[in-house]
């Protein structure tokens, strides 16, 4: 039995799993309904949106996927600074899409000035961005990036927030962003299989007019289905419990706390890899504040100390993703830790430090 | 809190709800591919299968859909006998795929004739069957239709055993089925979330050879991580703890043991309705062992019934779904059900009939 304090999924709280073993009730029929509309208060404060949220069984890739075949009836722009957008790129080859990138180092940030000079060279009706790229613990300028797209008439913006959403404010709305989605088992505190989204109007208008959307990830489904309160297909009726739990917990801690929270945590880490001379990963100013990417100093053994840390205290952080697996080591400050949890990491990490 | 007798999802078992307490593990890592392979054996053996099982994070349509996705190369034959099945040809017609369908009215069962011929028209490469039409409570006659795809060389069969799998035997090898599936919240009595699933060697060539198939639903993906044992998105983790536990108990019991435990609480709410008078809805024969459909008697108020059921008895069972809503009504006896809580259903209902 180990904590995680990895990148997702991060430790659940035994509350939470209470509340996920409630009894099962039917998803057709008012019970169902009252839990389905007793979530979109605080997701919709969360994202800054008046706009109903979906609630799709199954894990983030799933609605990434589905903003590209549901949205993109020309050509996609994928911004790519990591091993999640880059896949991105990669999964709208495999549907056959055109595509197009902006395409920086891993550990850099996508510059709105770049997305305009892509943008610019016309066709595209479609832009991709994650706004925390989770391996490499870079936090991307979702305000600067969405500015230049919403310039572009006819460009949607699509926002994977996986491991940013509940972490810091966001404003869709505001902001103009298309479709924003977020996976339940980062900064919310769930296990995963369970993805929430938002659609702009313009969304679903696009939406509605692409032919061949399929079934089980058609976004006009689920605008359907949410009208009633209910989804498309089956869901997964533990994992919304569990939600509606969280975003009571989250209500309760008012979400200026929550994200003010993720911030001091985050600061701490920073803080011990000062003291320990461990380098950021991502720039200054591009920093995520849910999750730090370290690099990992020449000649250390960053194994032993993961390996020893999970051994000797119960700890579980993260040796990298990718094609940065060993380069970098990352650490999670996602969800219900407080000073007091981080600071028994911290003393855990110095421990074995030495 | 009220008990379900609905044909799923049904009631889970505290320890399951226990099993999937576990607390979270990372997914990238020897604890998940040790979890992950031990799922195998019992889904194999419950399958009558030598195919790795896949376990995929979505309800089952999802891989229903999938399986258009990667197999229907030329055209697809559904075979309709219910809402699921007749839904399963609306979903190949919104993928903008061929499709034709052997249709029957509901409450009949598919014949192995009217497959035969229909395929003889030429032209198909895949047939999708519901092997137990939850919205009729009619089992089809699996073998006999499978014997008649099997003679048409290079048409491919998908069987969604959806709410058979773990309730009677399926013989998914000797039959030469290419796809067969199931959702884990019907016999298998967990949360819904999550569908596992196998595929035939002749699935994954044709796979391997399908353009656009994207990436969530990707059967090449499923192959490819799953030798690693392990998935090509993030897993359903706290519902693989709870697959894994439930399999042990199926284990424990004896597959056999629990098909024959299946018919005996199924053959108790048979001789119920008989001594009732309520008649089948599914014919004699192709009448499924996990559910049973009743019609409606004219004058007897049904919503009077089932209200009072619960109300007084915290017992939930289902009236009726899509278009033969209120002519029938349908309770279950998978998962875990007793001769003891069936016998406790049956008194209940009997109180309320007076």
């Amino acid at each position: 039995m180990a904590k995680l304090f990895i990148p997702g999924p991060i430790d659940v709280s035994p509350d939470t799993f209470a509340a996920m073993s409630r009894p099962m009730i039917g998803h057709r029929g008012a019970e169902f309904e009252a839990l389905y509309a007793s979530t979109q208060p605080v997701l919709q404060e969360l994202a800054g949106t008046t706009r109903p949220f979906y609630l799709a069984t199954n894990s983030a890739w799933g609605v990434m996927e589905a903003a590209l075949q549901n949205l993109c009836a020309k050509k996609v722009l994928n911004l790519c600074c990591g091993a999640f957008s880059d896949k991105w790129f990669s999964v709208a080859k495999s549907m056959g899409l055109e595509a197009d990138k902006v395409q920086v180092e891993w550990g850099e940030a996508i510059s709105p000035e770049a997305v305009k000079a892509k943008l610019e060279e016309g066709g595209f009706d479609l832009v991709t961005l994650i706004h925390n790229e989770t391996s490499t613990g870079v936090m991307n300028d979702l305000e600067g990036i969405a500015k230049v797209v919403k310039s572009f008439p006819g460009v949607l913006l699509v926002v994977d927030s996986v491991s940013s959403f509940s972490a810091v404010p966001i404003e869709m709305d505001a902001l103009g962003v298309d479709v924003l989605l977020a996976g339940v088992q980062k900064a919310l505190a769930l296990p995963p299989g369970l993805t929430v989204f938002s659609l702009s109007e313009a969304a679903v208008e696009r939406a509605k007019a692409m032919p061949n959307r399929g079934y089980y990830f058609d976004f006009v489904e689920f605008v359907k289905n949410g009208e009633k309160n209910n989804t498309p297909s089956t869901p997964a009726i533990s994992l919304i419990f569990g939600l509606q739990h969280i975003l009571g917990v989250i209500a309760a801690e008012g979400v200026a706390n929550r994200y003010a929270r993720h911030k001091a945590n985050n600061a701490m880490i920073h803080e011990w890899g000062k003291r320990h001379d461990f380098k950021n990963f991502a720039p200054e100013g591009n920093q995520s504040v849910s999750l730090t990417c370290f690099h990992t100093p020449a000649g250390w053994d960053q194994s032993a100390f993961i390996k020893t840390l999970k051994a000797k205290h119960g700890f579980v952080i993260n040796g990298g993703y990718g094609k940065i697996k060993g380069l970098t080591f990352r650490i999670s400050n996602m969800g219900n830790e407080t000073p007091e949890t981080m600071q028994e990491l911290i003393d855990a990490m110095n421990d074995v430090l030495g």
